[in-house]
């Protein structure tokens, strides 16, 4: 007998965890595509070559790759940038520019699972490329906005900042030059203090006065009314000051598409990664849940499929992270806690009736009711306590007396209560009682 | 430069396909769902001894495998059911008998792809596990049909047959210990016609009054009401009449929950692969492509995870062919042309007038209307290319005069006609009347 076990790193989803992941993609999907993001799908193996040298050292070491039948070197997607960047520069001709897609998928990577870490895990990413236009970018924070406020969240904060007004910052303080490891040493702020982040950047050379004007931008806090112009000061003009100017167009713009301010922040100390990003900046947070990590995050390139077309494709886009929100829910105790779709359990009670049962069913099911029938004729008591188990909100029982009498028992599970409706053996009413009940019940 | 391709037998799914593959899940998902299936998920990759030696031969030799990061044999999954099985027997005890998954996810095979067959695709399969009930065997049935009739699908035909049919028949015959070969020669019926399989019988060793009986019961064909006496006189009393009660059960139970009669048919005909199914086995067929095959297929077996654990777990399910399905949609003229979710397509005419797009975009998709705002304030004539080309239905263009003016001119991008809309500047009086009249677009 074969021991009937998952991979280190890997894991079943479950009916309830299953449940709330498509629930979250649903919503993801509906909001995309209300946006004109548009579905594409990239194989999961792809070259090696497609892959390899694409994202950090560490992404290369976790990939999982292999020799297929045919002798070629491949490899398991690790992120969907890269397949986009790929599938860009393959369709560009086909798909006319500007594009905007959402991509959801799985993607792999032999992470250290001692940190917690899942070596399979969806992506849940979506971009506009060929367009540099602000638009774009403000698309970007209406989105994420719409999304997590559409899971049903209230407390939430998107942080926004602009690489050009550090960019600018940098130029102004002669230090252009060292902006990968000035900006390494920023990024530790939040972690390590402002007193750890001088020391390095003095280590670095950076003089005193400067130290102070980069630790003064990157915790720039309060109302984005009063960031703006502080910020305006210390980028002045040019690049920092296209920045801040670009910053401002953000606010207005997701004041006039209905975005509650307070919910979209500027902060300039997020500078994300070092490298990509050239323009926008984005993070977003559960306010309850600060050290859960921003859930939903991306920006503003220049170039995505440099290393695989002539044709430049800037872009922007963001990624959620579909596994980290449904921690952050779970956490939150707004995760669902139903193993089942169901709404409705239909006991079996009376095999004899077993096609008015089929007939019932058939109706509330059509009337847009999911309905659990349960196959046998067990035991009431059996049945109800599977029900309750699934989590299933009520259940309907007619046995033999009920149909003779044209009656039917609607159990509100959570409330434990009974109520009879009575519905002459004509099933259109059964149905329009059993919805009206549905509605009120306690979990309903 | 790296050479942007995909590999051989793989394919990228461009906005039209990845937009009707969504609706075709979300169809099965629905009805699924109605059906109190719940979602499943399990990983891409499984320990080898897992996976190999469950299907055939060929599936073995097709698998994807390598060794990991950790020194483990992992292969990629080439169908559901197998992992389903591991999965069953791991969390049985957790997930409460008996269980309805679904489970949609992507499967590899290094087939031929000479065949025109791809190496990576999606199966979208349910099951009921742990019980043997009837009901399970006619629910099956009926998500079949639901689910073909959701997706707009009018000249359908399940075909359903049940295996202790012939098995009886077999067993009268003197025949059960022949039973694969008899089968194999059985199924080859269709393509080569009752000659050659009568000649194949007879090399077998199989009497020509058995053959007669053999080839009368894998051709009858007629209204149920009239194959169901005759089949019940070929297979007599015991494990065939059991069969053919089975079948009784499943038409009435059909007929109670409302499938219209001639969609249901009973082909004796259908025998389904040798081992594996034990009683009802289904087929389903689009009328105007009967070469394109069964679209869903499935069937009752005694145990699912045999291999992974001592509990039985008898079951019924089925797996809907989504690509197969989809081709034969595309075929008929089914699937949707369009290439983004996009309702209506919103130039960008005034960019001093940004903000105001960016409210109306807002209010028109709080309304649940996808939008497109182009991001970049181009010449009229190319941004409305561009909506053409990808099929939106409608475009709402909305200049400085216009603003002035409180109109709005509403195309019909189909029907090339227009409309002015005077909205007098109220978004609620826009929305309404854009929502009426993308109601009534030669698309909508």
């Amino acid at each position: 007998m074969i021991q009937p076990r998952t991979l280190k790193g890997f894991r079943d989803h479950l009916p309830a965890q299953a449940l709330a992941r498509e629930r979250l993609l649903e919503v993801a999907r509906r909001i995309y595509r209300s946006y004109a993001f548009a579905p594409i799908d990239t194989p999961a193996l792809e070259y090696l070559e497609v892959l390899t040298g694409k994202g950090s050292d560490e992404t290369d070491k976790q990939l999982y790759r292999f020799v297929d039948h045919g002798g070629r070197e491949v490899g398991m997607r690790f992120d969907l940038t890269v397949p986009f960047a790929r599938f860009a520069a393959q369709h560009a001709h086909e798909l006319g520019l500007p594009f905007k897609r959402y991509h959801m998928a799985t993607v792999w990577r032999g992470e250290n699972t001692q940190r917690g870490r899942y070596r399979e895990f969806m992506q849940c990413d979506f971009d506009t490329i060929g367009t540099t236009s602000p638009v774009a970018d403000l698309e970007m924070v209406l989105v994420v906005h719409d999304l997590l406020a559409a899971i049903g969240l209230e407390r939430f904060t998107i942080r926004i900042n602009d690489r050009r007004v550090l960019a600018g910052i940098l130029e102004r303080l002669g230090l252009a030059g060292q902006a990968t490891g000035v900006l390494r040493s920023l990024d530790k702020l939040a972690k390590a203090g402002p007193e750890k982040v001088a020391a390095e950047l003095a280590e670095q050379g950076v003089a005193e006065a400067a130290t102070t004007t980069l630790l003064e931008m990157a915790q720039l806090t309060g109302p984005n009314a009063e960031v703006l112009p502080r910020l305006a000061d210390l980028a002045g003009e040019g690049r920092g000051g296209a920045g801040v100017a670009a910053l401002e167009g953000i606010v207005a713009g997701a004041q006039a598409a209905g975005v509650p301010s307070g919910r979209l922040v500027i902060d300039p100390g997020i500078a994300r990664g070092l490298d990509y990003y050239t323009g926008i900046v984005l993070e977003s947070f559960l306010d309850e849940l600060p050290s859960l990590g921003s859930v939903c995050s991306g920006g503003r390139y220049d170039n995505l499929a440099g290393l695989y077309t002539k044709q430049p494709l800037p872009g922007v886009g963001a990624s959620l992270g579909i596994d980290r929100l449904l921690a952050g829910l779970e956490e939150l105790g707004q995760a669902p806690a139903r193993e089942t779709p169901a709404e409705l359990f239909l006991a079996h009670f009376d095999p004899a009736h077993v096609n008015d049962y089929l007939a019932i069913a058939a109706a509330l099911r059509q009337a847009g009711i999911a309905v659990e029938f349960f196959p046998e004729p067990r035991k009431l008591g059996q049945q109800l306590k599977l029900a309750d188990k699934r989590g299933i909100p009520a259940a309907l029982v007619i046995g033999s007396d009920e149909f003779k009498g044209g009656t039917a028992q609607f159990k509100d599970m959570a409330a434990q209560t009974a109520a009879t409706i009575d519905w002459q053996g004509d099933i259109a009413t059964l149905v329009a009682a059993v919805r009206e009940r549905l509605a009120g019940t306690a979990a309903g």
